[in-house]
Parts: structure tokens; sequence; C-alpha cells
């Protein structure tokens, strides 16, 4: 249910300093602090492994088979963006190459979060440009349909609104609201702060039954043990 | 149809330099040597390339989103065991990260095989214990409800008996139930000793046809050549 | 609608020179040279990454669970051969291990396309015998029912006629029938040789949208921006 | 992206007579007259064929496996109203039976749309409380986490506000903004004013390339006709 | 993990009378009785609407594209059995047709649980002889190799031992152990006698938020409600 | 690998009174009678139960989101046919409805097979117009690319060629290559002859143990009967 045909150029980013922060906890850890929301569908993957990348989205709603507005979001796209790709209809099409890589690049992109397929994938690592997608294939597209750029979209079953933060890594892309983006940097600092000292104590065998505190609750849930 | 609530704390685990000896031959060897059956569904896939190990099972059954059982199961561990986590309903949750990878390490285990999802993959790939999963994802769970440790579970389609020995690599994740141990292992070396011989053969050009003696069989059967 | 038990020994294979360029160019690049025509359903990945081949095909129709006719197509494999095996129903069975890949290998065979499982991966990786397939398995085939050789087959939803030109790299798998197959090199090389200046724009910052001059047909399709 | 934990109470629904005028029309004339967007993932399928049904959206987000907001969801339902409920992660299990459809029933609820699974089924279409839903399951829920009440969701891999239209019948779910109804209304009428007449000539004979005029456009497309 | 070619002849069946009562409940309050466990995976759909049975198991291995075992397994059935086909790998091939289904019945058995393909339908459907599958195929199958009957299964994921009882309806197929029945049957019932009461009260317009009095435990979970 | 942009007016059709015929042996039986090839992949399903038919084909390739070439290859039907239709990429939206289905209808073809979706399927039923497809949609196509019409196609991973014989009912398509047709109607009939004595053999409780005689090669398979 998307508005067709429209650029919207002025958006609200959220700030740059909390979306770059972001990318030192991962996916896992804000989608954590986010109260376990904002994740997009675990069928999206990185077209290669070790990536950890976080910026502000800029959006563009693609039709099947058709990548023009592609071009058209290029031009959009800010130092420190990541643009997310959404489809009105389900697509495996290769939306998404070297040259276009080359352009975002060039224009201070971070990377692609899209929901379809991608192809030149050797290049696009050689370049170390990273894309999380639902499939990778040859199949190029025409440049027929207006779609839009920058309209909140749903990608991969989460909606994305234009500014907000999108968290990307081997464990998959979290989308966190531009208005929590800073109480979701905090909440992903202090949970990380104490995971060192159990990160030790777990690897001199101390059992998380005990660091936890669980043996109670698990004897009051019933749990019973048989030698 | 599982009992719910409860831990087997004494299981009777395959003999120890049995269940070692396994990994040497991988999991299609030790799968023909078992007669073709014994394999976990082929959506099982290690979270990186390389790792080949075997090791006996203890069992856990988890709720979708639920991984309180991990914890319990960690505490079951002993050195070279291979947790096996079933799911009582399909899940493609994370239950599991690099903290509870630092556990289980530290307890002995040699690797996980879930029927679900699991997070911090970059984490775990840099610690080298080994995942077979159905998949990635950052989303956690909540620690709520009682699952069992160490019952006989069905993981990714198959029934897994703690004690029995997991083979898996790259090709996939077989179970060898404790009691034909022995006589798989056998099989699986005998099975692999003329193989260099073969491989020989077939690398200075010689086909399977002649040197399996194929011709014949494959004529009865009504094989036609046209030029 | 296949023809069983028949093994087709003289095929018209296309030009070895041709053949053999179309590599150079990469699976989307020749996607794009036959007009978006050609493609292997993109379920078809490659084992390992970075192989990019081409090569004449070879055809071999194989039944669920069996790989007997693996060892006849062997035979009728020259260098520069590339084995695509269609199935007469969908298996995840692993055909094609080791052995067999160094039979293949030692005939001349450049890769193998199979619309079913593969194993030993880990082995054909350090082989470097690329193989494109649907899955992986550990599970084992026996050898017992006819199929055919060179037969016209359908292989992840392509129609593939013995002797045509196979391209594959990590974008994916595409058939160019042997007769556009000269056709096809001179389109794909006429297409990259833009493709350096295109890029060097595109990285200093030149949107597609002025290089490729869609600026007016954007606005004439009713594209507005708004600020 | 979901806010938690919250149920709003007055929410602004699309005109009453436009919301069930468009039953009439069906989702496909609908989606047609919406321009080609609104439609919820196909894979969204009644329980019973042969409702057709249009009202007004309230919206539900559930968590997977526990369905406690169905009941703050009931207490919001006004006659004319179709309740839509999302997941915030993918769940097969069964939450809506034949209580639940009573209660709903008696609110005034013509129909519901899941993005999860229901039970009951052979009641369900009993009672004549049409359902579209992405599986049955007989797997039950539990009541321990709170989500959400009309806030915007994502259903199906469609954002549905609370207030908009829905549109369903045996091709599927379609959405339709509250402010797009009276416009869509028209639309779809105006499509269906001349499908009599068509229908007429073409079940006289008459093709669709002479009535619609296209021989003329495919022959310039290159159309070329062999006998 | 399965025993091969064999058929045990003598199994404790559930108690008739129990076993036949369970239908009367359906799957879902069963599943419910039983504490949410026992259910086969969702994908197992009746090939007709409106079925409703139970009965005791007696147990099938099939191997892909073999029915061989079908006909061993008709001989073992008795008056209220219901058979249980699981499969060594997945195969969706059609294993079942009219002249098995007039075996099946003529020696009494209810229905038929598959966890592959049946064709036939509408025979089927006309005799009345209910099967749930995972699809239908008209692929037939070949008598070649050896699987076993009454061992225990993993039909659609679940753990079905011979004896046990199986209850099936529109909703699904739920699995209850010998062991359990009597204490289902129980529950279910128990279950089932406030239910008439319930739905009295509901379709009056009282809400379950006031029936189950959730009001309170909604808010002290932080419910918030806006106007 | 398909020719675009052509249309084939004359092809040679089965020979009509073979092409009817085979209707009365329904999908399963022919599929048996050809040696078990010729299926279409079983995820093809009717829109409505209980139809039955068969008749030559005409077939057309379609692009994602494109049915113009619907309109051109209705021109091509004549009495007797069943239109083919094929993809030249994976798509979901419905191509036809209750227009196309009388125009159709008027030009004699007694079904569409066509792997991808349609749409007013409640309008088709009560027109007993049998639609064979992949799914079903509301999503409704543009009429902007060349396909072609009578071109041998792929659909749902069978090669299908003008004037082959399709036969479908409720248990799936089957294709039987022209040059097949008469003596498969040959040996359906054969088949079918001694069903109907098998059949009440069965019902009379007969095992198909004994009227096979499959005790004897089950006991040198290795059978063992535990009691």
């Amino acid at each position: 249910m998307y508005e067709l045909g429209v650029v919207y150029r002025n958006i609200a980013r959220a700030e740059r300093a909390t979306a770059d922060a972001l990318a030192n906890y991962g996916s896992a850890t804000v989608h954590e602090a986010m109260g376990r929301v904002g994740l997009l569908k675990p069928y999206m993957r990185p077209i290669y492994a070790g990536a950890q990348v976080s910026g502000t989205a800029v959006t563009v709603l693609l039709h099947p088979g058709d990548n023009w507005m592609m071009h058209v979001v290029a031009e959009q796209i800010q130092p420190g963006d990541i643009v997310v790709a959404a489809l009105s209809a389900e697509c495996t099409d290769g939306y998404f190459g070297d040259l276009l890589a080359t352009s975002f690049q060039a224009r201070g992109a971070r990377a692609l979060v899209i929901d379809a397929g991608v192809r030149d994938v050797k290049t696009l690592t050689e370049m170390q440009f990273p894309v999380w997608s639902k499939c990778i294939s040859s199949k190029g597209t025409i440049k027929a349909t207006l779609g839009s750029v920058n309209i909140p979209v749903v990608c991969a079953g989460m909606l994305v609104t234009p500014g907000d933060v999108i968290v990307a890594d081997d464990d998959g892309v979290v989308c966190v609201p531009r208005a929590r983006a800073a109480e979701t940097l905090e909440a992903a600092a202090a949970r990380e702060a104490n995971e060192g000292a159990k990160r030790e104590k777990l690897a001199a065998g101390e059992l998380g039954l005990d660091m936890y505190k669980m043996r109670e609750s698990l004897e009051k849930a019933g749990l019973k043990y048989v030698d």
C-alpha cells in the first residue's frame, strides 16, 4: 500500500554518531536491546561473511523485474547511508551488480539490504561492498516502471522508515527506529558491558545455572533430575 | 510426544574411542557404512566450512522461542559430547550464541546440532566452535518453559537417543546408534581402505564402468548406445 | 518426457574456442547478452565461491536415489565438457563425491551442474572441481535403473541440449544454445567493452541518472520530487 | 518495529458504506482498481471456499505461540470490522478456534485475517466465520506476553493501518488505505461496469486481440506468425 | 535410525474403547489435553474435508519411491487401526491409491497417515477412506526394497510407536502414546465439559477478558489503553 | 532457452480420438502406462476438485507479471485443446481470470495448465472451466513483453511440445508425447482392464501379498516376522 512515483529528498536521518556506533554491537545485541523486535526475516543473508555495518536507511520501492528506481535512489544517498530495497511483489531477479555498487560506494553508501536478488557477487566481494539479500541471481532487470524513494517500506517482513538505523552482520539485519536509536545504543552498550565478565566465568567452567541463579526457578517449574 | 521437565543424568554413552574415531571417516562414508540410514535432513548446514567432528550425543528438547534448557543441558556435558537440540515445534530463533558456546566449550562439548537457529556466528567461527543448524538468526529467546534433557528426541527428522554417536562435517550430520557404533566404525574403515587404490585408477583415466564391471549389467538392463 | 536407456555418443558440440571464451564474461553478462533467457533457477548454488567456468554440455538423466548413469556419462566426457545432470523426479540425495570427481576430472570435465545433491564437498573444494547443485547431502545412491546420456534434459527448470554451452559462476548457471553461442559471445564482449568506462565515471560520482540520460524518461513517467 | 503493550481504542475507520460496498467487487477487481498494490502475499488462503467479505481493519500484534492479545482485540471490535493479526516472528500455531470465533462473531466481526495458523476449522466452517490464514494447526498457544492492538502492522508482507478496508475472497486479501477507499470503490465500479459487455463479446468468440486492439502493438513489438 | 526388514506381528495396542472415544474430541482438544505435545507437522493435510477419526497406530517404514511394504503392513491391520507411514528420506510420490485403500478398508483400517504423497484421491473421497498426507501425486512407486512394519517411526517430525492412538481431523494429526491414552481421554473430556457454557457466554457478548479474568494480569504486565 | 516473439500456427496435434479417450483413465493410470514419466511437479493443483480432462496441448511462454501472450494464444485454440502456460522466470501473479476463461471456453479450450497463479477462481468454478496452477493470486498483470506461442516449453519441470496430450485430474497433470499417445492409451486400457477383478478380491479381504505373490520375493529379500 505504497505511494508510487515519488522521491522524498529531505528525510530526517537518525543522529550520525548514534547510527555509526550501533555497528559495534552487532545485530543480535541490538535486537536484544530493542526488546526483541525489529529483525528482518532470517532468509536475508550476507553475500559474504564477516561484514558488520550500521547506517541510516534510505529506502526504495521496486517492482518485480525492474530496477529503474535503483538509479533514482543513488542520487539520494549520503555518506553513512544504507540502501533498503523493498519489492511490491516477490521476485528473485538480480537487481544490483558491480556498476551500481560502484555508484553507491562513490556516493558513500555502506551497504545494500534488498528483499530480492543481486549479482556480480564475486566482484562485490572484492570491492568489499556488503549486501544482505534474499538470493543471488544472474537474471537482470528492465527499467520501465516507477516505484518510490524514501517512503516507508516493508522489507523482509519489517517496516523500515527512511532515516531509521540499519544494523547488519552475519547474524542478520535489524531496523532501529530513529526515535529509539539513542536509547537502543545505550541499552546495547549496557548489555555488552558485563558480557566480558560473564564470558570469563563461563570459560572457567562456571555454569549459567549458577551464574544466572536459575536452579530455584527451574525447581519451582517442576524440573526433576533422574540418576 | 516427549516426556517434559526431566533431566536424565546418567546415560550410557557409546564407547569413547569408537565415538572419536568415526570423525575420521566423515558423514558420507559413515552413512554408507550404516546402510544409508541415520542422516539428519540436508537442511542442516554448518555455520562455517571445514569442521569435521564426532562425539557422543547429549540431547535437549526445547520449546519455540525458549532456550532455558540450554543452560540445563550445559551441566550434563562431558568432554567429547555433542549437544543435539530438538524443538517441540518449528522455530527459527537464535537459541545459542557466544556466551553459551563459551560455556559448552569449557565443559568439553565438541559441537552443537540444533534444529533451529543460532547467532553470533562470526564469534563462534573465531572460537572454532562448530554448529550445524537449520538457520541463523539474531532473534533471541526467553527462559520460561521446561523441556527435557537426555530423552530420545527427533532432530531434523532423525531419532537421536542420548549416547548415540553424532558424525558431522560439510556434507551433513549422521546419527549412529550406540549399539551399532563399533560395527559401523569397522565398516567405515573397510570402505575407506580400498578407496585410495580406486582413486588412483580413476585419476589415471580408468572408468568406473570397467573398474566396477558395470558394462554387462547395463547391457542386460537394456542400455543402448547410438552413434 | 524422456527417452530412457540410451546413450548418444556423437553430439554436436558448440565450437571449442567460443565455448571456452564465454567463461570470461560470467553468467550475468552472458545472460544479458542472450536477452535475459537461459538461466537455471537460482536455487542452483556453487559448493565453493570463486569458480568461473564455461564448457560444452554433456547431459545425463538420473532417477531419484540412483546414480548408475553417472558412470555411463563419465565415458562420454571430452576435455572441455561440463556434465549437466537432470532428475526424473525431485531428489536431494548426494549423487556425486570425490571418486566420481576424480574420474570426471581425469576425463577432462570442467564442472558438474546437478539438479540434486552432492557430497564430499570438502574434498571437491580441495580438488578444485566446481559443482553447482541444489543441495549438499551425505546420502548416497544405488545403481539399479537406466536413465539416458546426451538427450535433451530439463535441469533446474531450463532445457539443456547436449552440446550447448554452460556458463557458471558465483551468480548462477546459464545455458547458451549451440546455435547462439557465437552471437552471444560477440554480444557479451560488446556489452563488457564499455563497462570499464562506465565504472570509472560511476566511481567518480557521476550518476546513472545522468550517464544513462534517464531524467527525462522518469519525468515523463510522472516521477515527482518532494523536498 | 512495533510499539508493544498498547491498545488504541479510538481509531478512524473508513466510511462504513464504502467499506461495505467494496466486498461486491472482490479482491482481484479492487486490487486492479488500486493500481495493483495492496495485496497480502498469496500464501494467505481461506479456510473454506466461497466467502467474500469486506470491512474495516482492527489490528493486533501477536508473539509466536501466544494468543493473549486476541482476547484484548475482541473488546475493540465494532460491527463491520475485520480483525487483522500480525506476528512479531513467524509461527504456524493455531491461535484461533471456535470459542474466539463465537466471541468475535458476537462482537460483530466479519472475518479474521491472520499471518499464522488457526484451528477448529470444521466448526468455523459450520459457523460460517471466514478466516484467511497462513496455515491450519491443532497446536494451541499460551497467554503470557503483551503485544498491541490497533497499531499499524505488517501482515503477510503488507502494511495494514487500523481503519483501512480489507477485501477478501477466494483469490486472496487486499488492503485499501482509508484515504483511498472512496476513490477505489469508484474505480472498481467503473472497472466492472463494462465487464458484462466484454464477457458477452468474448463468449461469442470475439478475440481479446481484436476487442482490445492489440494486433498492431504486437506487430510493432515484433511478433511473427509462422505457418 | 531404523531396524530394516522386520515385521512385528504382536504389538500392544491402546485400549480399544479409549482409542475410539478420542475421535469425539478432535485433534485440537486432544493436543491441549496432552499438554501441547504430540502434533505432527502442520503440512500434513486431509485429502478431503470433514473426516474426524481416531484409532490405534500400525506403522510402516517406506523408502523413497518404493511402496512394497504397504502390502506387508496390510496384513497386520486389525479393525480400528490407522496406518502410519514414515519415509527413510523425503519423497513426494503417490504411494497409495484406490486398490490399496480397498484392501486397507477391507482389513478394518480407518485411515492412512503418510509422510509422502497419495493418488486416486477422487476415488478415495468417494470411498470415504480418509488420508492425511504431505502431498498428492500421480507418480507411482516400485516394489524393490525392504522397510519394516510396526517399528517406532518418525512421521512428519513426530515419533509414533505402534499401538499409540492417532487422532486426525481437519486441524491435523496428533499422536497419543498408549500409556497416556486413558488420562488424555479424561483430560479432553474435562476440557470439553465446560466449553458449552463458555460458548454460550461468549455468544451473548461476554468478553474472554472478563470470563477468564484477564484484566488484572494484563494491567500488571503493563498493558496501556490509549483513547 | 526459448525462441521469443513467434507464434506457430500449424502444429501437429495428437490424434483427436486418442487425446480424448485418455481422460477416462486419469493421470495416475496414464502415468503408469507411460512407464512413470511425464508428470508435472506435484505443486500443480486444480482450483476445484473433481475435474478430469484430456486434450491436445497448445503452449504459451509468458514473462513474469505479463499476460499479453494469453490473448495471442487464445486465437490458436481449437476445440479439444488444453492451454499449457510456462513462465520464463518464477512468478505467482494471477495471469488468468473469468474474462480470459470465457474467451478460452468459447474457442473450445478444455482447461488451462499454468506454472503461475490465476484469479476469479469462484467464477471459474461456477463456469466449470478447470485450471491446474501453482497458486491463486488476485494480483493482475500487464501487457508489455513478447513471449511465444506453440514452442516447446518447460511447465512445472516437464517439457511439453505443442500437440502433446495433457491428462489432468485431482491427482495432477501428465504430458503424453504425441508419438506415444496411441501406445499409452492401449497400455492404460490394459492396465485398467483387470483392476475391477483385483478390487473385488481386495474388497473381499484377499491380501496383495497373496494376489501379487509377493511372499516369496519378500522372504528372499530377507524379511523377518517377529511374534
